[in-house]
């Protein structure tokens, strides 16, 4: 860890800002130290693919490769370490189905405290197993995470535990920022960091803590458009509630930022962008292929987010804030990318019902070198036709322009088709 | 990087075998050194995840996040920056679809050199595209890779290229070897090093460079089941060719080891063991989902080498060589997996052709939390029971036990269910 004075130059002349401004920045140096050998400290990864998208010089700061799969441990260990110790003998609770619970379970298995978690019922097996590994006590409580959290504020009152809010407090928002800390090492002077928002914890340490460092540093939230709770409490004026949250990005679906986070989004950040779930999945693939790390949904919106900024030539660190994403979910996320890329190509086509048709058609697709993945051949769909048939009909492609081929070709041979999977 | 006399400790008392040593070990210092600006140095990973699961202290050599997605940008560089100059001028040539591909483009890239790359014509566009952009010219023939071979040696001949063996080649042997002492910094003092095995490159390189400076280290090769042909060489007393290969492990699927790393193995290897593609699945989806990082298949050999092994309380270094695999091919060993797991149950039940059966069977599933995610309703499956129909219902499930349980219930309602993708 570097000293101090590399980041911040102490003089006998400083003014009441000046001293004020030290103190805010060591309590970040201080929290570094705290968690200097608990965390990983994840290097930056210098992404060419990113770069080159985008006309700029793109850093990824990992914290997906973070212990627990996310950046949730930095913010609930330095929380919990900053504890009394008669607070940490009666021990902490928290709600969350997600990151947070293992941020928090994690933390209190390394400083030896009790952590109760609680969950809503329907909370995936393999999210409740993830947190149970780390010896933390789970409830299972409520429909919803509404219900979770408030089964755990009545636990907290019944029992004195300690709540640890996964983004509404000075403490968690003091062990995210050092983060900001760990990537001006590595890249000083960076034009944009660009953050993933979800309460706003994540962004309120990272937005504080490098300004104090580099004042000219633009910093950048980067939401869901589903759930775009930031951009709503900015420009409400304080944070409001969303009516619902449709997202992909269910780590950052928050239907209102928090109050603290509200001050520290208003005072620090520079501007909130938002990415459609469409652009998360383009940045999953590309972030899984040229780089072979995964990313949860949540996670890589600040890489989503690169080029909807327009700038050119910029020095960029986009925060990878987890990868904490289901097998089923990646597959899904492959499939929907397959398609979008012209990868899979879904058509139906209505054939007389004569022998030969099938023939005709699979003639057409080998040719082309498309290969046929599955295939539904339907009697009963053209109710006003008695004398056809629907066949459906998913091939291996190489592309949209394969596609267009396949299309031209099978048009040539007197089949109409309709294509299932692709925007026209 | 460190001095040379970390690695030797150079005394006036040498003896010539020690002198010899001193020499050899030199020559893996000076290729380190060569590719000091070109690679990533990649870092290892300590993972709890293999290490509890084994009763071991595990590594993981993270050579998938390496340039190009794979070790083989080490041998290539180190074999190309060794070439006269007059050699340089006439340009390399190389025959592969795969890592080696890339490595060489790569490499040739960086040192200005002309590249040729001769794949077979059925090459996925996906790597053909990969190699192009490090500015390689392509040439494809050939039905299979040994067609591709007989053309890249045709040209070489006519040409005066320089051919660049796969492995098979003291320099790219040397290359690789570089990976032991990177890693050796780190762990100074491993007990086993675990090795993906191909041609026998890999393993050639990091055995000998390992020895070297760790005497006392046990080095084990990892061959897929259908593609074993370093074990089939080392039984014979000579490399023998393989009559097929069948394993998904595509990156290592080569009939015969090469005459070079024939005797390099036979020298410094100390075992070598087979793990089935089964097992490859498993461990793609533990790294996937524990550390967030993608495996190519064969890349992955040596992680499910490591409970192969049958050790205790060892201290491994596991090899993990590429991350190259495409995502449709992911997305297979995903699918492939979950039912593995437990997690996705595909049965079949014949029903009395009547209303209400599938409401009852909804029923069933509903009240069990298994969501279904396909269905095909048959009638013609049944030819001798004129008054049945087939359903095949696919569902999510939580695991073996959640099967089992459906299976009873559905028992209990008096529906007799055929498992179709569960091996009982």
């Amino acid at each position: 860890m570097l000293p101090a004075n590399f980041y911040f130059k102490v003089t006998k002349k400083m003014g009441e800002t000046e001293n004020l401004k030290y103190h805010q920045l060591y309590n970040y140096i201080e929290a570094r130290e705290r968690l200097d050998t608990v965390i990983n400290k994840t290097k930056l990864i210098q992404s060419s693919v990113f770069s080159e998208e985008t006309g700029n010089e793109v850093y990824i700061k990992p914290e997906n490769l973070q212990r627990t799969g996310s950046f949730k441990i930095r913010g609930a260990y330095n929380k919990m370490a900053k504890l009394s110790d008669t607070e940490k003998l009666r021990g902490v609770i928290a709600s969350s189905a997600g990151n947070h619970a293992q941020g928090v379970a994690f933390a209190a298995q390394k400083l030896g405290v009790k952590a109760v978690i609680v969950m809503p019922k329907y909370t995936p097996l393999i999210k409740v197993e993830a947190t149970k590994k780390y010896g933390a006590e789970l409830v299972l409580e409520g429909e919803v995470y509404d219900e979770a959290y408030e089964k755990a504020l009545e636990l907290q009152k019944e029992q004195g535990y300690t709540f640890v809010h996964p983004f509404d407090d000075e403490d968690v928002i003091e062990g995210q920022g050092t983060i900001a800390l760990e990537l001006l090492e590595e890249v000083p002077e960076p034009d944009i960091i660009l953050v993933p928002l979800g309460g706003g914890g994540l962004i309120s340490g990272i937005a504080s803590a490098a300004k104090l460092k580099s004042p000219l540093v633009k910093v950048i939230g980067v939401e869901p458009q589903g759930a775009a709770s930031a951009k709503a409490a900015l420009k409400a004026g304080k944070p409001v509630e969303l009516s619902e949250c449709i997202t992909i990005a269910d780590g950052t679906a928050v239907k209102k930022i928090g109050d603290i986070t509200y001050e520290y989004i208003k005072k620090y950040v520079d501007d909130i962008i938002t990415v459609s779930d469409y652009e998360l999945m383009e940045s999953f693939l590309l972030l899984a292929e040229t780089h072979k790390v995964i990313g949860e949904n949540a996670g890589i919106l600040a890489l989503a987010g690169i080029k909807k900024l327009k700038v050119k030539d910029k020095k960029i660190v986009s925060i990878l804030s987890g990868g904490n994403i289901d097998v089923l979910t990646i597959s899904s996320m492959i499939g929907k990318g397959l398609v979008e890329r012209g990868r899979i190509f879904t058509f139906a086509v209505d054939l007389p019902d004569k022998p030969g048709e099938l023939l005709n058609v699979s003639r057409v697709l080998t040719e082309l070198n498309a290969n046929v993945i599955k295939l539904d051949h339907n009697q009963f769909k053209n109710l006003d036709r008695f004398h056809d048939v629907e066949l459906v009909v998913t091939v291996e492609t190489y592309g949209h322009e394969h596609i267009e081929l396949i299309t031209r070709k099978m048009l040539e041979k007197g089949y109409v088709i309709n294509c299932l999977n692709i925007d026209k």
